[in-house]
């Protein structure tokens, strides 16, 4: 059965980021949740209360946490130190007595990566920036190259995620009937679906995950005419049919997710909805022949938005094809004109190319791909056809 | 019935935003989305995609925004003015476009006040500093006093959210038996809680909160012994007789918030957890007494803090007393020793001293609370006695 990623594989991160940062970077200071996730497997929701991971050249990692997260912090149990702090503001405020801890370990004078020039202003905090006493590089990019390279483990829990994210769609579409609400059709989806999954994994499994916490299948407001909002949120919308359908789901496993989407109808869709469809199709076809190893993320852009423009669709363009996930629901690369990054195997990316026409609704499915030695694995595999769609 | 923040009293938050600023900015650049959401309803969730609003000392705002966001900035239609890019990163970086609007709005030379200095590196987005090409001055706090004083139409929507609050968490309590699942529970609480509050809300009610989309009921991996750790994260866990159990409820309702902990038993309690309870109760008393304007933050948690070392629990505190909340889940200031803010009416905080045994459970209450001209109103009116507790 699927478990959790090692305590040997993230250490080994620790040790290997230093191979992705300019040799002049004597440490490393994080502050984001996901970047302290990646390398320590400490879960946290960011509040006004700092937190903050060292890790040494050595990739020797000190994870510096108020008090409130020290059993916490102690149970995750993979870190060399952990360092406490009574509370925020607190008497002494937090980022001087993180200060002190860097200047002890004799990092005056020597570059600091960093993610922020300081903990963000999260929720109220206020506070120093780094760079007031240390000189700071801003190294975010070089951490999400080695986030980028995923490693079998990474896959398989993708792939377990995929698994569970097609079990919600497959409740979701099940339940999706005129006169239910978009609300209530998720909740019963997402409660069984993660039931399902709960059962499934055991009960030593967690999903461990910021953006899902179970095995889940939205709307977010992607109803009717709204559908053509790419990002919209809940609305809270009565289904009726004849409407247009963009979908969401996928599953957090052991901090790991994956991203399915699917454009579907209710009742018959009509001559104009069917013709966006086919197009939305060929479009993500196109892409699927574009993605291998040694292509660029800008090429496979250039050639979808070439389908746009031969087929006068630019006017529904409103993103590029997709964008690299894993442990974040976006991550970079992306599958855009202006990433000259280029595609290599164990990059995991969606491959998401939308028609969105005002007035009628949006056009789009969504599936993750493995980048592979000699081209992609579909990871996701719901059907995409439009018979198989339709309520 | 309850209805949406008016559109004019989000124009007037941006044009009085300047009486909370130093005289010398001369405009801002936000990127954070909840002060985005404070001063235009403009409801986004941040992506690698950045988003900005720009307000000028007339109070004018402008919304930078990728064209993925257009119809959404377009429906939010409280703006004077919508500027969009094509993508991000794209074949011209989106900071650069907006830092040529900057400069055209003739802002080079002068202070641009900014919660970011230019947009975080969220999901893998980077790009360049605003203060490459402008003097910048970092006025979050300023911000966050301007979000602490809350206006009568803000109380009513906390108060409202606190109803639901109430009644996800009456079904919480009612569901949670020996045998049960954490997350079966939550689920069922808060689906039900929800669908009651969308009927009783009406057709146009919208939750359009960042934590809370609907109304909500949680335990947080706070279940028996591991209850101790303050903010712990969901672990499916199972209830069994002789668990100590930490709550969380509340509800979004157009865009505000509200918070409700309380802390229950399966059994009958121990002795232990008995006294545990007491002496909870007595550090949240203690803190009642001490809130009314005029009192500054520091002293009411000195007095509480007091508490605890008369009655030897100082190695079960974990964090301050409380911390103010509204549309963000956590807002300044905050009920703690290094906070020297002076408390004034409409001030909305949350009142929660916890104990946290190790080994043993958690223990803590937490109620939302007005300042008003002469102490506090209680917002949360949740029973708060153990026999009501007790499962």
């Amino acid at each position: 059965m699927i478990g959790p990623t090692s305590p040997e594989e993230r250490a080994e991160r620790a040790r290997t980021v230093f191979d992705f940062l300019d040799a002049d970077v004597a440490s490393l200071v994080l502050f984001d949740d996901q970047f302290i996730q990646y390398y320590t497997d400490f879960v946290f929701h960011p509040t006004e209360r700092p937190v903050a991971l060292i890790i040494s050249r050595e990739g020797e990692r000190t994870l510096f946490v108020p008090d409130l997260e020290r059993e916490h912090a102690a149970q995750a149990g993979q870190l060399e130190h952990v360092v406490t702090y009574p509370e925020y503001p607190g008497k002494e405020h937090p980022l001087e007595l993180l200060c002190r801890h860097l200047a002890a370990l004799e990092l005056t004078g020597h570059i600091i990566g960093v993610d922020y020039d300081g903990y963000p202003p999260v929720m109220g905090y206020t506070g120093p920036l780094l760079s007031e006493h240390f000189r700071i590089k801003r190294i975010s990019p070089m951490l999400d190259r080695q986030l980028s390279l995923k490693s079998p483990h990474e896959i398989a829990l993708i792939c377990e995620s995929a698994r569970w994210g097609h079990r919600a769609h497959e409740l979701l579409q099940a339940y999706t009937a005129p006169g239910k609400t978009e609300t209530e059709v998720e909740a019963r989806a997402t409660r069984e679906a993660t039931a399902e999954m709960t059962a499934a994994l055991g009960p030593d499994f967690r999903s461990r995950n910021r953006w899902l916490g179970g095995a889940v299948a939205l709307y977010r407001g992607q109803v009717g005419v709204n559908s053509a909002l790419p990002h919209a949120v809940n609305i809270n919308a009565t289904f009726a049919v004849g409407d247009t359908l963009v979908t969401g789901a996928g599953a957090g496993v052991y901090g790991y997710l994956s991203e399915l989407e699917r454009t579907m109808f209710i009742g018959e869709p009509s001559a104009e909805q069917r013709g966006y469809f086919e197009h939305m199709l060929n479009l993500q076809d196109l892409a699927f022949e574009q993605l291998r190893p040694g292509a660029t993320c800008a090429s496979v852009d250039e050639a979808v938005r070439g389908y746009y423009e031969r087929e006068n669709l630019t006017a529904f363009w409103r993103h590029h094809v997709g964008h690299s996930l894993g442990q974040r629901i976006h991550e970079s690369p992306f599958l855009d004109v202006g990433d000259k990054t280029v595609l290599e195997p164990g990059m995991v990316l969606s491959v998401e190319p939308g028609i969105y026409v005002p007035g009628l609704g949006g056009f789009r499915h969504s599936d993750t791909v493995l980048i592979t030695r000699t081209g992609i694995e579909k990871l996701t595999t719901y059907p995409s056809d439009l018979h198989s769609l339709t309520i």
